[in-house]
């Protein structure tokens, strides 16, 4: 069993919001993460995948067929977009790191089963200080 | 004459738009960049400050000065802001990082002068793929 | 469960040391870094933690409180200081990357769990070429 | 147990081949990474070992001791050479990341239990953009 | 007069060699460098141009342009290959980082005239401790 | 002509002190800079030299003569040491980035000239966040 890791990059606004609070409790939780105008980052997104090496390449899997299934099913969705108001598969979430790589995640498992590999883990990183890990 | 630079951060939201035009031609021309709901970077600022070095205390100014300055001038304008729409200082201006850049240069130039420096140039880095220099 | 990792820095002096030794065996064992006069480094502290998402927030728990907690039990305490002999939880202690990373799981452990979160794993990273990691 | 962690470099010549398989059909699989006069990488290997702290030194192991042993047994064979031509513990087998860290981890497992140490993971870096994890 | 830069990487390999030289010669002079079976890098290129703000896109030029003209001019011609064997443009000249930089603005400085730009600087990193730098 | 960089690091203590001043005032200029039992770094050092490229190397100079020089001048000098105790060429002297760079400029400036080549630039890193620059 090896693990195999693939990073790829988005860059996108979002804000943390609870549309259940006013807009003053908001401000009291989330600070200036809930400025109403939007904020975004460069976000940074470390996909782990583990399995046997196949004896006929010396890879897991193809990285190029892990790399296409990134970008056409999270980056194109995600990049330069508005987490809160542009992604699918995000409305009516919270946009935060720990939801957003979560969600990543359901998108993800069955697929790269597909690939012949397993995923093991989402890294997010949403700054340089800090980011969310998922194993399921 | 030496040269020193201090490194500062801020997430924000923009889009590049150029209001005379049709959403069709903006989104010929920026492309993504235009997306009407924003996106967003990790923006990082480095200034430069160029002077003799005080015999007194070893230092060209006072770190901890320059560091206060951009905080207090840069960082709290745009840390956390919508740059089209948050941001005084680029009201009604195009939101790239060039003149984004340019506009962070007219509001230090006087302030670092008088605390006893010299602005040198203003380097923003808006992806680890691109970012722009100014030297006034 | 899903793992949040925070980042931290602190500038601090040190020297390998065994009270117990020769100077000379001091050498011998600890090469340049029981250089008397200490030398010192740019430490960089990553703190995992892990725990449910809370559906009201979409947090593990509020970054905002971990980073206070870090720096009010943590940096403040090792920042521009020198851990042989400034520290008091480093007193009569080795002040090698190990036994500061456990000190500082044993400080922290009880106090995330009262943030609502589980110390997962203390990360400390003394140069670009090494670092220790402690899971309790 | 505490996690102790080095890091070292190794700049070398490669591409992925299999050959059972004709050049048309290398091509298919392996791509650019199977150009015929080879590319090659800025390759950076972490190597983790776990242990208890030796209370006279503070230490898991001594880091000098690790970081002979690496450039011994793995920077200097591979440093400045082509992987499928030069190295002799990968010659008829896949010259990918995969299989070269599983080869690295068999060299090394039981040289670190000499040091009074476990190798617990080998993490092979190729680009910025891909990394393979070992753990036996 | 602004500056702006764009990041591209590739990954080669290549040898320092002198044709006129014995292979002793060769070995005496370059080291490592000359393993005749080649090595490679992890090529970081990073092209500054320089011109005025377009007032209509707040743009010096398209950044898509640049980085188009990069990747057809020099990261194809690159990317995956053996600098000494396979790149037309550096047929029987010496593989360094320094000639390869000189070769590269070649292609580039009339290149970038056409975008409405001015070629100013390629930065050409090799490794993590050596580049270089080539302003025409 | 074209600009050559290499990059070296060292570990080192120091502190901010001036010593005519009393413990009172250097605490009020320098902050914690000042702590009376050192505080210190993984200082990085960038050292810029031009020239012409040599037409049987492909070279500026031997990168190999260049870190050794760099090696026996200023890191041997500098790493594992107490900038302000340890090191002669900054006895009597601000153990401030600045003037420490300044001095690694007088030490290299005709030594990079026997070399063939001529000193362009020290840029040393202090911090991620700082940095001084000096082209004499």
């Amino acid at each position: 069993m090896i693990y195999l890791t693939r990073r790829e990059r988005f860059n996108a606004a979002h804000k943390l919001y609870n549309d259940e609070w006013s807009e003053k409790k908001n401000l009291e939780v989330f600070g200036k993460c809930s400025n109403p105008n939007w904020h975004g980052h460069n976000y940074v997104i470390y996909v782990t995948v583990k399995g046997e090496v196949n004896p006929q390449t010396g890879w897991v899997i193809d990285l190029k067929d892990l790399s296409h299934l990134l970008k056409e099913e999270v980056i194109e969705k995600l990049d330069h977009k508005n987490i809160n108001l542009d992604v699918n598969f995000m409305k009516s979430k919270k946009a935060s790191t720990e939801v957003l790589c979560i969600e990543i995640w359901n998108i993800l498992f069955e697929k790269i089963k597909a690939l012949g590999a397993t995923l093991h883990c989402i890294k997010l990183i949403e700054t340089e200080n800090n980011y969310v890990e998922y194993y399921g």
